[in-house]
C-alpha cells in the first residue's frame, strides 16, 4: 500500500530535526515513503507556509499526509491538529497553516491530537514535530482512523492572505517571497493564459470577486521604483539581464530577470507594493 | 525486509557526495532505505558529529544501521570499521566519532574493514564515503554478518567530551554549536525535568558524578555578557525578542530567543564557558 | 522492480520544485525510488551539470533513470529529449548537458517528447521540470518504451568542455568550481595512480590525445600566484594548513589544504589557468 507522508516545515536541512522524525515515523511505518516539499520555510512564517502548501498539495498523490510544521507556539497555547478534506490528511499546529489549502477542500473532519498511544512516550516541550506531529502522520499514513488520534473539534484557525485588490483601473497585491533563482513572487493571482494575449485573473481569497480578462502586453507593472511592460509568457522572452513580469507556474505574478537574480539586482523588499494598471 | 540506512556527514549538499553514497548502496542493496540525519557536521568536526549521533541514534529502528563519515584523516592512518552494538550497526572511520554512542550501547563487536570483497573494484585515496564505508554500510544493511566485512578487533578510538563540570555551587559547561534557528546548543547535560519546577541533571560521560536536582527558577545562567534567571519550559514562556535558557528536546541546556536568532543577535562563540549558579 | 530516479538540477532546495517534481513522479509510478545527486548546480549552469553528471552516472544502478533539468531557455526552443544510452536513460532539455555523458555511452536512442500523453494535462511556461521533464522519467521508470513518449531524432546538442591542452612541456586547464569544503576543482583529467608515482593522465575530451605519463613528484602546478610542487595521494600528507594539488575521488586535479578551505583562503576564481609543468 502507498504510504506516502508530504513534509513542509521552517526546520532547514543543517541539523537533525527532519531525519529525526523521519526516523520517527519509519519505526512507526516501515512502509513510510517521503516527499520533502521544503524545509526552508521561513522560520515562524506560518503565512509563506500556508501558501507553499496551497500551491504545492494537489501534484502529490491522493491519499498523501501531510506532515506540516511551522509552529512559532510550540509548547504554547496553539492545539496540535489532524485534518482528513477531500484526498488528503494533514497533521499541523492549530494556527492558520492549513487555513488556504481547506479553504478549497470539502468535507474537513478535524481532530485535536489528544491520544497519547499515539505520541512518542516522552512529549518534549520544544520538539512537538518529532514527539506529536510526526507520530501521528505516520500512524494515519499506516491507517490508523482519524478519530483514533483525539478529540473532534468542530474548526480550525483561519488566517488570511494580503489581500490582492481589484479596482476598475489597477490590481494591487504585494511581494511575498523571492525563490532560489531570485525571482520575487507577489500575492497577486491565479492567472491562467486564456491564448497567446489574453490573461483571465481570478482573485484568491476574495470569494466575491469576479474574473477579470487583461491583455498581456496593455498592462503597465510598478513595484517600488521597477516598472514593467506588459506580462511575459517565458523568461526568454526577455531581454538578457534585465527585469521582466510573468506569470509563476503557479499562477501568480512573478518578477524576475532573464539569466538574472531579480531578488539582489532590484531593491524590493518583501511586501513591497505591486501594482498592475489595466485601465 | 526492512533495511534503513542512517547517514550522517560533514559532507554538505552541494556537492554529489551524498547522492553517490546512495547510488553505490542502492546498487548494492535495492531495498535500503535512507534517513538523512544530516550532512552538515561542520567541516571535520567530529566531536559535533560524535554528540549529534549519541543525541539522535535512539529514535532510529532496531535494525539500522548508521553510516557516519567525518573523516579528517581520510586516506591516512585512521581505519575504517564497523560495529555491532545493542540493537544498532555502526559503519565510520575510527577516530572517535562513534565513542560517545558506544558508551552507552551494550555487546560491542568491532570489525576493521578488511575485506576488499564488500568494497567498490577501486578505491581512491580521498572518497573512502563512497568507496569503502558505503559498500559496507549497504552489506550490512542487506544482511551480509559483521565478521564477514574484515578483522576482528577490540577496541575503538574514544574521546570526551568536553567537560561538564558540577561544583557545590555551580555546574560549568560551553557553547557547543548554533542550530538552524540560531538557538545556541551548550554542553551541559542531560536535563530531565521532574515536575513544573525542579530539574535533574545526570551529567553526561562523567560516570562518578551523582545527579543533581535543581529548581529551576533559582539559578543564574552566564555566558559572556549574557546573564539569565532561570530555566524556562518552553519559547513561549520568554519575552518576545528576549534571551531564554531552556532544555533543549535532547536534554541540553540551550540559549534562545523567543521568535528570534540568539546566534546573530548574541555575542557568544562556540565554546563560550557557560555557567550555571546553583548556590 | 527496481524503479531508480536519479536527479540532477540547478533548484536548489530552499523552493518546493524537488519535492513537487518527486510528488508528481510518485504520483505515476509509486514504486519510485529517488537519489538526488544534487540541485545545487549553479543557476544555468549548463556545463557543470554536464561535467558532474559525467562524473557520477557510473555509480547508479543499471537501469536508472536520470532526471536532469538544468534549463536557460525553459519555454524557448530548445527541445525536451529522452535518451536511452548504455544500460541507463536520460531526461533533460536538449541544450547540451548530456553530451559529455552520451559521449562515452554506445548505442543512443533519442526521442523529443512529443507526446502529451506523458506530460501533465496542463504545462506551464516556466516548470516543464514538473510539467514535462518529470512525468517522463516517471513512466520511463515505470516502463513505458523510449519510443512511445514522442518524436524519434537523429542527434542531440553537444558542448565541449574547456580545453585540456597537452604540450611536450606542460599541461593546461583552468579552475572549474569549488565544492563544499573549498577544494577547487580542476579541468584536467583523468588521472589514475599507476604506482606510488607515477600517474596517468588520459586527456579528456581530446579524443586523439595519447596518454601521457608523469612523475607526481616531478611536476610544478601554477594557478594564479599559488605555486604547488608535486601532486600528494592523500589530503594528510599535505602540511596541514598549506595548499597542496591532488588527484581528486573521479579522477580531476584539485587544490586543496588540509584541514582548510582552499576556495576561501587562495584567490582563485573560476576558470583561473592552471598549468601542470612536466618538462
Amino acid at each position: 500500500m502507498a504510504s506516502t507522508i508530504a513534509l513542509l516545515t521552517d526546520f532547514g536541512t543543517q541539523d537533525t530535526y527532519v531525519g529525526v522524525m523521519k526516523a520517527v515515523m519509519l519505526g512507526i511505518n516501515p512502509a513510510a515513503q517521503f516527499i520533502d516539499l521544503t524545509h526552508e520555510i521561513r522560520p515562524q512564517n506560518v503565512r509563506q507556509a500556508a501558501l507553499v502548501l496551497l500551491n504545492t498539495y494537489r501534484y502529490c498523490p491522493p491519499g498523501t499526509v501531510f506532515l506540516t510544521v511551522v509552529d512559532p507556539s510550540v509548547g504554547g497555547a496553539r492545539k496540535p491538529i489532524a485534518v482528513r478534506a477531500g484526498d488528503y490528511s494533514f497533521v499541523a499546529p492549530d494556527n492558520g497553516l492549513l487555513s488556504y489549502v481547506l479553504d478549497e477542500l470539502p468535507e474537513k473532519h478535524i481532530v485535536e491530537l489528544t491520544n497519547s498511544a499515539y505520541r512518542l512516550p516522552t512529549v518534549s516541550h520544544t520538539f512537538h514535530g518529532r514527539d506529536v506531529f510526526a507520530p501521528a502522520a505516520a500512524h494515519l499514513a499506516a491507517g490508523v482512523p482519524l478519530e483514533s488520534l483525539g478529540t473532534i473539534q468542530a474548526n480550525y484557525a483561519k488566517q488570511m492572505l494580503p489581500m490582492t485588490n481589484v479596482t476598475e483601473k489597477a490590481i494591487i497585491g504585494q511581494v511575498l517571497y523571492s525563490d532560489h533563482f531570485g525571482n520575487l513572487i507577489t500575492s497577486i493571482g491565479t492567472f491562467e493564459w486564456m491564448d497567446d494575449e489574453q490573461l483571465q485573473l481570478t482573485p484568491r481569497f476574495k470569494k466575491n470577486l469576479a474574473p477579470v480578462i487583461i491583455q498581456a502586453d496593455q498592462v503597465t507593472i510598478t513595484a517600488g521604483s521597477v516598472i514593467l511592460k506588459g506580462i511575459h509568457r517565458t523568461y526568454s522572452t526577455g531581454k538578457l539581464g534585465e527585469p521582466l513580469a510573468l506569470v509563476d507556474s503557479n499562477g501568480f505574478l512573478e518578477i524576475a530577470i532573464n539569466q538574472g537574480h531579480a531578488a539582489n539586482r532590484l531593491n524590493l523588499p518583501m511586501t513591497t507594493q505591486v501594482i498592475i494598471q489595466i485601465g
